[in-house]
């Protein structure tokens, strides 16, 4: 392992599978987090030795202790810190001098109380840095590790889940109690279970790159408060749906600013806008999910059975209410309700009674028992029309639920195509749903959420193979010319171009500005506009008067060379009644636009992501209608497409309702264009082209007016 | 009881609360529905007297047996029939000569298995009239009534449900069956339960008016695969909740064309849009859910706690995580988060330990025990900035759930604000939910479904309070001039109105048209512009011609007398060209409308609620971006205000971005007159007005276009 590798990998490892452990801060009072933790590896049969350190007790749960962790006479590969937080750095101090280089810091009073807390926690960082440890906390649950070979519960947890190929990771401890429960009840395993708390070394995309790699991990699922390296973030993500092919879940909270700010009173955190956020995670891949239940919906349909193939399901009932029910949220969902091959007709007509209803969704009706589920299970999966099976059943009088549960599982494993379950009702039918869940079939109490989770991992599957051109770098770029401008405004202490300045930067990276210049007086105006040509605009221009229009310094559609004179005149008159004080640097002349639909496109930061680009249809659409679309800079030819096609006017540029389809090509070089200079010119806080006019095809669009913060 | 008000009764008192009953073909075969049925009424302890009656059988489950209804020597309150389909006529016949006014036909093979069974149908609907039978069914489950003074399973469910104040009406049987499994795992108690079937006599209306009056029932749930009677049930709907406050909660199935598709080859109903029928029981107060869950989620909130007088709350929690998502679930369902006074925020300081979180989310943190949420619950149920509280807890190791969810029944005992719970995860947690459950505190697995469910609470208690003016028959119509247009079209055999004749019958109706005129010559086209002025619009008047600007058949803007006549030459010309077949009857001379805001308004006929209204922006709006309100006719001030409240884009006729509110109250004095239209003339099958162009405040508006289709 090269010295690089070995620094990504952060010891996780070592974490993950100790051959000896010390719990520091140990002791004997039963219902304490240090004795719980302590307790809790013992009792869950981890298969290394514990070596308990405690400055008071002779011996702990039956284990010898030890005063130091100096003491110990073994190595020791993981040290799990549960003293309280005034003395962690001595110990980890100690764990230092005995050559521990992985850790797991328990222990809560640091970054998250804030005050002294973030003076602790920076103690412990330097520390941990000064002996090369690596470590997963403060403030945190505990690590689990359900592999048979290493079986370690380091965690305060009331139970140490099954075995399975679900990872979880949540930046909250208590949210891991609920999640441990809810799991449980539902048979769900976990290959790794890591409740990682203030993050101050390891963090979720170090574990997510552990995991990458780990072959005991199919699914990764995420809880996070907040994002502190998006890109970081998205990245890995990438990294992980192609070349690992695992799906990665999350929950991000705070999606309010009302629960951005419950969140930040709770860990601290600073959060970006959510429909950032939200396009984010979507262009890397990541499937956000909007609770725990939606979270592990999904998890297991993508865990359990294999991906569909296509978006064509066949539903088998024993009852029609419900068949009807869930065809609606199969086709709210986006799926295709599958159409039978004649073979597949001819066989549930000849092997179903007169009553059934055997087109999809198939009804075996309310007497059935597990010989009809298994007829037209079998069947459905076999037809080459049908991509899934939804399987539903209602406890009715005659239904022998177990027996037919035994036949879906055995019917589920024949076949390579999905199959998912619904047992509606609850108690009467827990016996089914209890075998349906240890045999890794999928069930839901509810038809919408076995059609969502199917949807969503058709989604995956799309996402899997879609293209994704990586970010291409345009040609024509002048790097320098646009540093050059934004430089010398910042060192004129001014944080507005005005929109000369801001055409410069924009035409130095080649995005489609309009022939243009700046007057000095009149008689200039008028040769330039000579120069320029007609229709023309002409724009006051002045650092201090940011809303030109609301000034009066705004003529659009200036169509001969004699209304230059007079416009010059009127524009210097409006500004100065309504700004006296401000200082004219001239009046910008500037070609018209030729005819096109109006867009807005924009840059900002994101605190979280950084550089994110904006777009939407000019006038009411993205001002009164919000119909915008976000995403993270860089992104390639594929992402911008998407980006375009997402929102719900685009229609209107592809030439809804007898329109001419506008120049959409033209639209997406400007967009990479912008991306490039967002990444380039991170001094660049805000910018916006608003509009853009986009002329019909091949017409190319302009800058019609821009506008750019440092 | 007058005649009229017990016809309308349909015997449902006695179907509910019967002194005697037979069941009619019950049989001696334990596992068969003629069984099930005579066990379950006598195992649940139906307090009255049972009469089996069996042509083989001496005796049933121990109960003696007769040949026929006829045998029997005592009176019979109600008759449940079991016997196959293909004899019920003559058990039925045989019923109404025992006397018997009041059945329940559990039988199936009728009307949804087609052919032979519609035959059935028809003839058992036949007897029961001939002798004032009133029945339920057929093919349903049954009936179930809890109140302990009757105590009827007429069933053949699996199991009783608990006594509660929930009453469930199903169209589908098998899905009852699900729900009473559910809802027995929850405790979740039933007044009424009904499997109504095929509905061939005792509708859903029915069964709503009878639980309107019901003194146990509080809450009324529904079930529905066709809705027959719209107004019907929504007038039934608005009755329940003005007149008894009680709210109606439906799932309507068949959502989607394919889901209506497999309603209709399970139950052979046939479904409207799914749009207009959203549309129509929100118009008519109607929650409806998408499912079993939600639908439970809002029935438990709305039975068992008191409505909420506002939408802010306080929420306590033990852990930041699940705070921070139930703070981002509760804005994202419009819920304020509570400010708490001064008061409160001194006591939790005061009483809970300094590293609790005393701002709401109110975090108690994870060792919290019952004395901490005790003190937080109490205080936050007595501040005035609250109206309600969520309580979330999840298991941590020093978590005492039990009592935790003791003092919760406690705290909202003493209270008249409502309180939700949460309590996280599964197992571990399943003591306190089930305490919470049979306490009446509405506990969710997830702070969503909790917050979904208050908001949803809200939403009723604003229902019930809401301005609902009745609709107004507006002045100045000519009912009679509108019927002679539309007879002589009809007459004629034209199912389309040309321009000129829709305009005749608008205007009968006092809606704004334009002065007009059909000018049968080049000449008086000429005359009729100097009467009626510029600019105007010329259109082509013919039969044949329904898409005008196509053909060519259009001008607009002609400002001056001289374009008159070129305008008339080239209409004909390109009408003739277009569509050379075409009869011509003149050229409609138009006074173009001011300028404003283009609205749609449309009358459309949908088969389960008659006339509904349609109104939406011009352009893009409706038909792109989809952005669509629909109401059934007639409708009130209130109502029309929501309506037109309703589409996303009505920032536009307000005046966003600068521009000038338009006429607002025209348009609703137009959509009142366009509501009276529909109603008075069943033969206009479709109405469009496209453009109604809206003026600036105080301008009114006007009909610029329009087509009628009867």
């Amino acid at each position: 392992m090269s010295a690089a590798t070995k620094n990504l990998s952060k010891n996780l490892d070592t974490i993950f599978y100790p051959q000896s452990l010390a719990v520091i801060g140990a002791n004997n009072v039963a219902g304490t987090v240090p004795n719980d933790i302590l307790v809790n590896i013992l009792r869950d049969n981890y298969r290394g030795a514990v070596y308990p350190v405690s400055p008071r007790e002779q011996s702990i749960a039956g284990v010898k202790a030890y005063k130091y962790a100096i003491d110990i006479e073994d190595p020791i590969d993981l040290g799990i810190l549960v003293f309280q937080s005034s003395v962690c750095h001595l110990a980890l101090e100690q764990m230092g001098q005995k050559g521990i280089k992985a850790a797991i810091i328990v222990t809560a009073g640091f970054r998250e109380v804030g005050g002294k807390g973030l003076e602790r926690e920076a103690q412990i960082k330097e520390i941990a840095a000064k002996h090369g440890i690596s470590f997963i906390g403060p403030n945190c649950l505990g690590v689990i590790n359900t592999d048979p070979i290493c079986h370690l519960n380091a965690s305060f947890a009331r139970k140490m889940p099954e075995e399975g190929n679900i990872a979880f990771l949540s930046q909250s401890g208590a949210l891991c109690t609920a999640v441990l429960d809810y799991a449980q009840a539902k048979h769900i395993g976990f290959s790794k279970f890591v409740s990682f708390g203030n993050k101050a070394d390891i963090t979720e995309i170090d574990l997510m790159r552990y995991l990458k790699d780990d072959p005991k991990t199919k699914v990764i699922l995420l809880y996070l408060e907040e994002i502190t390296d998006g890109p970081g973030l998205m990245a890995m993500a990438r990294e992980i749906i192609s070349e690992a092919g695992k799906p990665v879940l999350m929950i991000k909270s705070g999606r309010t600013a009302e629960g951005a700010q419950a969140a930040a009173s709770h860990t601290g955190s600073l959060a970006g806008g959510d429909d950032v956020c939200d396009a984010a995670l979507r262009q890397a891949g990541i499937i956000r999910c909007g609770n725990i239940e939606e979270m592990f919906n999904t998890a297991i349909a993508l865990a359990y059975q294999p991906l569909p193939k296509g978006d064509r399901v066949a539903i088998v009932t024993n009852a029609g209410g419900p068949g009807v029910l869930a065809t609606d949220a199969a086709v709210s969902e986006g799926l295709a309700i599958a159409r039978f091959s004649e073979d597949t007709t001819k066989v549930l007509k000849k092997s179903l009674p007169n009553t059934a209803n055997i087109k999809n969704p198939v009804d075996v009706i309310g007497d059935a028992r597990a010989d009809r589920y298994n007829i037209a299970l079998s069947q459905a999966l076999k037809d080459d029309n049908v991509d899934g099976v939804f399987v539903i059943l209602t406890p009715q009088s005659m239904t022998d639920i177990e027996n037919i549960a035994q036949e879906i599982c055995m019917v589920a494993g024949q076949s390579e195509k999905p199959l998912y379950a619904s047992f509606m009702g609850e108690a009467d039918v827990a016996v089914g749903i209890d075998l349906l869940q240890r045999r890794s079939i999928p069930h839901y109490q509810l038809p919408e959420s076995m059609c969502r989770s199917f949807a969503k991992a058709h989604y995956f599957k799309e996402l899997f193979e879609r293209n994704a051109d990586p970010p291409v770098v345009p040609k024509g770029l002048n790097k320098a010319a646009a540093l050059k401008v934004l430089d010398e405004a910042s060192a004129a202490g001014n944080s507005h171009l005005p929109e000369a300045e801001a055409l410069k930067v924009l035409s130095a990276y080649g995005l489609p500005v309009l022939d243009h210049a700046v007057a000095g007086s009149k008689q200039e105006a008028v040769e330039l506009s000579r120069k320029i040509g007609f229709p023309l605009a002409m724009k006051i221009v002045s650092k201090e008067v940011i809303h030109k229009s609301d000034a009066g310094g705004v003529r659009v559609g200036i169509s001969a060379e004699k209304e230059v004179g007079k416009a010059y005149d009127s524009i210097l008159k409006n500004v100065k009644a309504k700004q006296p004080e401000a200082k004219v640097d001239g009046i910008l002349i500037e070609k018209m636009a030729p005819d096109g639909e109006e867009v807005i496109l924009g840059i900002k930061r994101d605190p979280s992501f950084g550089a994110v680009l904006m777009f939407g249809l000019g006038g009411i659409f993205v001002e009164v209608l919000k119909d915008v679309a976000f995403r993270v800079a860089p992104l390639g030819p594929d992402e911008i497409d998407r980006m375009i096609h997402e929102i719900r006017a685009y229609p209107l540029l592809a030439g809804a309702r007898g329109r001419t389809p506008k120049d959409v090509s033209s639209l997406a070089e400007a967009l990479a264009r912008l991306s490039q200079l967002a990444l380039d010119c991170p001094q660049i806080e805000e910018l916006d082209i608003n509009p853009l006019i986009v002329s019909d095809e091949g017409q190319g669009c302009h800058v019609a007016d821009a506008r750019i913060m440092i």
